[in-house]
């Protein structure tokens, strides 16, 4: 064993539950909610990080999985890009009107996106695919927007998984298909064919609780021409993926380019931002809506963000994690097998998504995970993963030596 | 004269628009595009700000009563919150979870709004108004929100007062009334009987273009009673209005307890944050909703607000700007009346808004800010402003001979 085994108990962790239970609804709300949802082990409450670490409130230190739930690609605290903002913070963050930093951003996404010829700026993921939709619907003059089923694109009325509070009608303007089903797109687009303004799509599918997908290419295509044929808009939702796949746009090494693009989450290394890009064909929908919010024009974000986009490129990013990832998949395929508990990565290594074979309750991969948190390291029973270029070959290294260990704690449950 | 004039060209800031119009839709977007919108002299990119003061790209400094649209109230880089933020930073601020930050904040919420027994965050004005709509109608199983028209509460589809890319249909559960007018909310409420989830108030009347209205306490009663009669929940909007008013509530003064309170703007003295607080009442619509966003966990805004709330609290901050905001409004209507041009400062004397006599087409205003701004003070001729703690007496008299400078300046323009 690398380690002695982290304690099952987590006092500072569970002081802080008891008083959140007063005071926060449920004592936690969205993805971030451990209770329930989670193996009993993951801790509800973080102190700090640093690199590919996360320390919980108790102390206990984990090479992190979730880096965040996605805004972390280059490592908690990357130096280049915290001494980017801290410049900025120097002259103003969120003053009166944006700064040169909002340009300057946009010009070097229009730079980096090859289908992009503008570009605006929110703070989370659904203000930005929300914007692309009534962008589209602007453009359009046209209603209804499709996606696939389930896909999160975000939490908002239309996107939310959980409907509670959510009036049926509030999504009458959406259709739906299976993801890398062109007969089903082709069902959809033809069922509301007239009134489609956009068309949405993640670069790849990675709904919860199932393995991920990769795109079809065929499906990417025939979805780009649909949405053509169609006069409507192909929005890519790269909220999840921006950096950690193709730096350009996910679809540019199949040659699929998106009307618009969604991006958040990593763009900034964990700098609150949102950005919309879009092609010429959407700028005058884009002028006509109106969409905003206090703190969509604060200027550290920006600068975070083009010290993040400039470093990721200088070092290909997604290459560093390709590898790393690969590196992990390989490893705990390995080790699985090894435990007669077959297990895959599914997805972009960089992104991996975890199940055993034969789990269909999910009772493996709970078992499994839970053993690895209280072994030091944060996998997730039924998101997908996210890896950032401080998961250096060897913190994946010893994540496998962990990962080992946490086989063994659960080679007695009877699996 | 107390300084020369500022020369009305910008050409920093003109060069950063040329550059803004090939890569922003429209140059830019939201409540922050000065184009059309504003008076020429408003600059469109701004450089930094400390204390009450901001600077343009051509390092022009303004006294500035915007305060970055209200999220500023202590003064730029209060050093009380950006310790308190920087002090945060160096363990962590989005990571893998939230922080023990996120339950201390929502005690302090509790503890500081009575009507509070719960608290959820976000980060922009709009997540906390969409979050309480769902939140009511999870609780309530209605359908139906019952709005102000046109108050402005976010810029989602439900609020936004640019319809382009909006179908009408995404606003079918809406009900509207006149603010201040018990006869038609009365009559919205008996068109929506039985179907009503939420009843949605600003705490005064603060729409753009018109002069603000305080509520009437009459109005204020009726809608609670209406509320309750109904099962809805009432929500007041305090987005705009959080931390100037009162820090309890914008209508303890009147002893009417709205059931959720939506915050944001200034909660966090510039950082990027949004607050729900709710009754008991509200706890099982809360638990079951699912809101939620990247960044919404992130720690140092929670570390920056309640440095700002509890700062706020020692200083009794909205009476400091009471004071202040009284002392602007009384030079500033003295002196229109003695120029022959008669104006009213209107709503909070904290959050003014400025109107002349016989203005309809807003010339006279447009005239005014136009020569304000280039005497230094960033006046805004149809949205509210704001002032902070930092806009001390000393500074209001530096404000107010400058405005007499400006009124000079307009006097041969023959209003």
């Amino acid at each position: 064993m690398t380690d002695p085994i982290r304690p099952q108990a987590l006092p500072n962790d569970q002081a802080l539950r008891d008083r959140a239970a007063v005071v926060i609804p449920g004592g936690m709300y969205g993805h971030m909610k451990t209770e329930k949802a989670l193996p009993p082990s993951w801790p509800q409450f973080w102190s700090r990080s640093e690199g590919a670490y996360g320390w919980d409130v108790d102390d206990n230190r984990y090479i992190d999985f979730m880096c965040a739930w996605g805004p972390m690609v280059l490592g908690y605290r990357n130096p280049v890009v915290e001494s980017a903002a801290a410049k900025q913070a120097e002259s103003g963050d969120t003053i009166s009107g944006p700064s040169a930093r909002m340009v300057e951003l946009a010009e070097l996404m229009v730079e980096t996106a090859p289908h992009a010829d503008w570009a605006m700026f929110g703070k989370n993921g659904n203000d930005a695919t929300a914007a692309a939709i009534r962008i589209a619907r602007s453009a359009t003059g046209k209603a209804k927007f499709l996606k696939a089923t389930p896909a999160y694109h975000g939490a908002n009325d239309w996107f939310t998984p959980v409907l509670s509070g959510v009036p049926a009608d509030e999504r009458s303007n959406i259709g739906y298909f299976d993801y890398n089903s062109i007969a089903s797109l082709e069902a959809a687009v033809a069922e509301h064919s007239g009134d489609i303004a956009a068309i949405i799509l993640t670069p790849f599918q990675h709904d919860s609780f199932i393995p991920q997908e990769l795109v079809d290419p065929e499906f990417a295509r025939r979805a780009r021409e649909l949405a053509t044929a169609q006069g409507a808009a192909l929005i890519l939702d790269e909220v999840r993926t921006g950096l950690r796949l193709d730096i350009r746009g996910a679809w540019e090494s199949i040659g699929v380019r998106p009307d618009m693009t969604a991006y958040s989450k990593a763009i900034a290394n964990g700098y609150p931002i949102a950005v919309v890009v879009g092609a010429d064909s959407l700028r005058e929908g884009a002028t006509q809506v109106y969409v905003t919010g206090s703190f969509w024009y604060s200027a550290v974000p920006m600068a975070a963000a083009m010290a993040t986009i400039r470093h990721a490129t200088e070092i290909d990013a997604p290459s560093v994690m390709e590898a790393s990832g690969a590196r992990f998949k390989e490893g705990l395929e390995a080790q699985g097998a090894a435990a007669g508990l077959p297990l895959s990565i599914t997805g972009p290594v960089q992104m991996p998504h975890l199940s055993f074979a034969d789990d269909p309750e999910l009772k493996k991969v709970f078992a499994f995970t839970d053993a690895a948190v209280r072994r030091g390291v944060l996998l997730h029973p039924w998101h997908n993963m996210f890896l950032s270029t401080a998961h250096t070959p060897g913190i994946i290294d010893e994540a496998l030596g962990r990962t080992q260990d946490a086989f063994a704690d659960i080679a007695d449950l009877g699996f």
